[in-house]
């Protein structure tokens, strides 16, 4: 990563194809690409694997720039700095149709992105919204993209493709997995603890890191994958069942960006803990919550706590944070929170007092799934 | 109106006034300023005053590009065509701040369009989006712009100014007198249909008007101002105490759009046959509907009888139509809801088999106050 103003904020894709398990014995999907295949389609997007962890569930690939979590049946794709995310379209969806029990059929396509720091620097089809709707729309025809929030300020853009017919998945009562995907995307980093926790010392091995002693309090029971840039930055991956986290930093003061995502489906109160957590611990000067919800058709009562938070959750004064927008969509088969926030003057001169304090005590941190 | 490609889609201007009707004896505030005060404020805009109706409440004023409703502590403009809406803003807030009771301070601005059909007819500062933003933050800084629905679909802009310290109004249980205003803006008008009601035919008087008739049945209790334009075209006020309604036409094929607005608090039940009777009306391909809800501190089941259309009311399939967009945005005050509604195949082949037919019985369609 650069130190001259690196793009932090990630372009998202998410694909889900149909499949079909009962037609193969084989129900490993898309995961039966290869390391190879995979490097050589990356190459289109313009970046390296740097490496993988495997659970019975899925393929958690740690790249040099962001992450992607390879399912039977899903991918999905996180790219920052001038990455070419959708250059690979073609050929992914070449090799995916390809794998076994895979139809080629595709459910559900899901691009996003907030808006970039320095958009110039970017490469087509990313040079805008708007080409790279177009661009989409040559894959996923009839797509409908959004400018989510302000356009005279903060946002975030969205592209959704939902297969038409699609009806939603019927699940007996008190089945939970429903898909869930929340992003908190957080700017303005607090400078003196992401100098302390993202930038390289001498000598120092990657156990010594006191943020990856932090990670592995608050994520006991996951297997995590990190890496600590040179000369800063810090990306991790983690594993635990079916479900993966995964955290990216740019701690350069000029550009600094932090991004938490998860597909782990929790009840209200741990998804606000959960933004709390990460709040608290990157001490941010704006941030932005999105949380993709499955609507299932199911008497559930997890699927109406994951939707509750959706719904009630974000409250419109929040540590220290005032609300700037929240909007809600609801789509096919899912809904969407977008929600921005922005710290209070009250907040801001309460820290620079504090400056050089370890003031947030953030030793009880800790995510657990519902 | 002109036969070739008339630019219906109206641009709305709501402004509220900070008004204090016990520094003075007279409650009039904007009601003092004069008809030829507000003609030279509308020749601004490049449009003219038709006729003016008063009631113990308001003024409503039937322009030669829609309508205007004056009240003592707040003025709606909607003006269509190429209109320069915008432009009248340094006059309007002038004479606005010399009148009694009002101090200058600005408590709420809204400024919303549908995307133009015509874009590149509109002159400064309606020329884009971003323009009139730009000129928008001129005099209401740190307002808040949105692009509403889909970027590469049908869309709706909209600004917000909130003034921040504004509380929400505390109301006493069941007072219902929560803010309101329902918009449903209707494209691809029937045809046939559109022609017989609102083409002036030879030697007959607006009395005969089949349309007019429709519509005092429809609002037996409001008094209503309209106007049929020569050759085609049509605009109402109505007034039923402090409640408007308006209903603008432009029933040329090529562009053919209807819009209806309206103040009046309405149940959830009483929102959707409002829709369903529009939409049976003038029966449209695609219609998007707006409303903005006051969320006032009181426990008024009424005010949640508002609010529920908005968070539950438009379905996913409603007359025929299919839902393209639901979102709802939460405001510091107000909630909004957008849904964007295109005609389903079968209609649409139901619609052609008709044709010619008056096929939809619209004699009791009627719509009342709660």
């Amino acid at each position: 990563m650069t130190v001259d103003g690196f793009e932090g904020p990630e372009k998202l894709l998410e694909i889900w194809f149909q499949f079909d398990n009962k037609s193969t014995s084989n129900p490993s999907g898309l995961r039966v690409i290869e390391y190879d295949t995979w490097a050589r389609v990356l190459s289109l997007v313009k970046c390296d694997i740097l490496s993988v962890k495997r659970n019975d569930f899925f393929d958690a690939y740690l790249l040099s720039e962001s992450s992607m979590f390879v399912y039977p049946h899903k991918l999905t794709l996180k790219t920052c700095g001038t990455t070419t995310l959708l250059k690979c379209l073609a050929r992914l969806l070449e090799i995916a149709a390809k794998s076994p029990g895979i139809s080629g059929n595709i459910e559900y396509v899901f691009y996003s992105r907030k808006q970039f720091m320095f958009p110039d620097r970017q490469i087509y089809p990313h040079t805008n919204w708007s080409d790279e709707v177009s661009y989409l729309e040559k894959y996923f025809s009839g797509g409908s993209a959004y400018t989510v929030g302000k356009t005279n300020g903060d946002h975030w853009f969205c592209f959704v493709w939902e297969e038409p017919l699609n009806p939603l998945p019927q699940l007996p009562s008190g089945q939970i997995k429903v898909d869930c995907t929340l992003e908190v995307l957080m700017s303005g980093l607090d400078e003196e603890w992401a100098s302390k926790m993202f930038y390289k010392k001498a000598n120092s091995s990657p156990s010594d890191n006191e943020f990856s002693g932090l990670l592995k309090r608050a994520f006991p029971d996951s297997d995590i994958d990190e890496f600590h840039f040179d000369p800063c930055g810090y990306s991790c991956n983690g594993l635990k069942d079916e479900y993966y986290f995964t955290i990216h930093v740019t701690p350069e003061p000029k550009c600094s960006y932090a991004s938490f995502e998860t597909n782990m489906a929790f009840d209200a109160d741990m998804y606000a803990k959960i933004v709390r957590d990460m709040v608290h611990l990157f001490k941010p000067s704006n941030f932005t919550v999105t949380l993709f919800s499955e609507r299932a058709n199911c008497d559930s009562s997890d699927n109406n706590e994951t939707h509750k938070y959706l719904w009630t959750g974000p409250s419109k004064s929040f540590c220290g944070f005032f609300r700037q927008d929240k909007i809600i969509y609801e789509f096919e088969n899912y809904d969407l929170l977008f929600a921005h926030y922005e710290c209070s003057e009250k907040l801001r001169k309460k820290r620079q007092a504090l400056q050089g304090q370890n003031y947030l005590n953030i030793k009880d941190f800790k995510i657990k799934k519902i």
